[in-house]
């Protein structure tokens, strides 16, 4: 057996992360790259460290320690910084209970993106404050194509770019083994996450997500956030309201509170923990 | 933190397994595919159970218990039970020697297709008999194709059968969505894995397979023995040879010993190991 660094492996609805519980251990790019790798590591869609939000090097992230004792130090699988992740939020929100890092209850973290609301009960679903969104100020109404099929979007900002496209059928897009097109392309300078909604029942849809850089996930946070965003206006619903969010991999809900904040509410699980062989980490 | 079941994740060329190095931990189908849902469990090509050869429930493998101590319980990642898998045992054969069941050297190891010889040093690449390969008697010349490509193709059984298609060109097969077809239907009546091999050098070929039933895959230890023994009829090399084959995954060897019984050699990695969560494992 091997002695190496320790790690947690789970997931929220299926967009799973390897959480590294150590911060003494700050993982080079290419070894996020290994840790992610799904045949030759442990596999995720990213990874989660653990940080006291006074050691964080950034000081935009130093600067909620007043509000928030820890900092998610995410990692795209790629090796990037990212700024935050839905479900990420919530695994590591459940990990610093798990590991009586915090209390169940209602707490802060920190993140690049901001410091962000949580709440942990003693078990069961987990909730992240995902902020407001905004629709885009365009005089034209952007299209989705898929091959030589069309249809009309909604541009949703939270701030990440989403074109919310509601469809009949969730298989009309086909299997997107390529990217969906927008036009015009100046709707998305920055590219854009594209989900496919359909309608389910009263504050209930599904979603099929294409995530920019990515592909087709089980689970998008934002997206989910996105989606209740414009399926909300569009059922002139009342203000403070939650939808189901059925996404491939399980089911989340979004509610809108009072003042427009949503919030992103769903299960999540660790499956295993352990020790990374140093053999993965070496150079 | 979670208690749970032993379990060690690692791969050879990108073949991936789950192995339980503790029999008391007999898995149901359905906890197999739990262990290797890739975004809800561990992820995994297939599981790898460490069983005494003598408490083995298959008369077939208790029969082997006087060459092997160890028996090698491969599940497939849908559950199933499998007789073989060349980059499991060689990873199979590493962690017994690592946890000290074996010593170093070479031993036999129990599987439900046979007893096969194992060559484990106390590092670097580990080796597993495959037994011996064989063409169809067929007198037609099957063809393999993929949208309006064709490509004559060679039937080699191991005892498994496969399509060894030469092609100029690794890409031109197209990403392999769906499984190739292989004309006439009659050559291969239980399904088949294709192979596609390009010549990179002497005694040096490159391959990538789709193997029936899961799709186009990082390695298959079969497919690259029946690559190898195509390629060395093709050459008119002598029997005892060695060739290098570079998979999606890595590179593997293999050997033509002068009984002509093949040997697949290569890397295995253990990447993590831990417990599982009695959450993914609860009914």
């Amino acid at each position: 057996m091997t002695a190496g660094v320790a790690f947690r492996k789970g997931h929220g609805t299926g967009n799973d992360f390897v959480l590294l519980p150590d911060a003494a251990f700050d993982p080079s790019p290419e070894q996020v790259r290994r840790l992610t790798d799904r045949r030759h590591g442990i596999g995720g869609d990213g990874v989660l460290r653990v940080v006291r939000t006074v050691d964080a090097t950034e000081p935009e992230v130093q600067a909620q320690a007043d509000r928030a004792t820890w900092f998610m130090d995410y990692r795209n699988a790629d090796g990037s910084l990212a700024q935050m992740c839905g479900n990420g939020a919530r695994l590591f929100a459940r990990h610093l209970v798990d590991s009586g890092l915090e209390a169940a209850g209602d707490f802060v973290i920190a993140t690049r993106g901001g410091a962000r609301a949580v709440r942990v009960p003693e078990s069961g679903d987990v909730e992240v404050e995902m902020g407001k969104a905004a629709f885009s100020r365009s005089d034209v109404v952007p299209q989705v194509r898929v091959g030589d099929q069309t249809w009309p979007t909604v541009a949703v900002f939270l701030p990440n770019p989403h074109a919310v496209t509601f469809v009949d059928d969730l298989a009309e897009a086909g299997p997107l083994i390529d990217a969906p097109q927008v036009e015009p392309p100046e709707a998305f300078p920055d590219g854009v996450n594209v989900e496919f909604v359909v309608t389910k029942g009263p504050m209930y849809v599904a979603m099929r997500v294409h995530e920019r850089g990515v592909g087709e996930t089980q689970s998008c946070g934002t997206g989910a956030a996105a989606v209740m965003f414009a399926a909300a206006i569009r059922d002139a619903a009342p203000t403070e309201v939650t939808y189901a969010v059925d996404v491939p991999g399980g089911r989340v809900w979004v509610r809108r509170d009072r003042d427009s904040v949503l919030t992103l509410i769903g299960p999540v699980e660790f499956v295993a923990e352990g020790t990374i062989a140093e053999t993965l980490l070496a150079d």
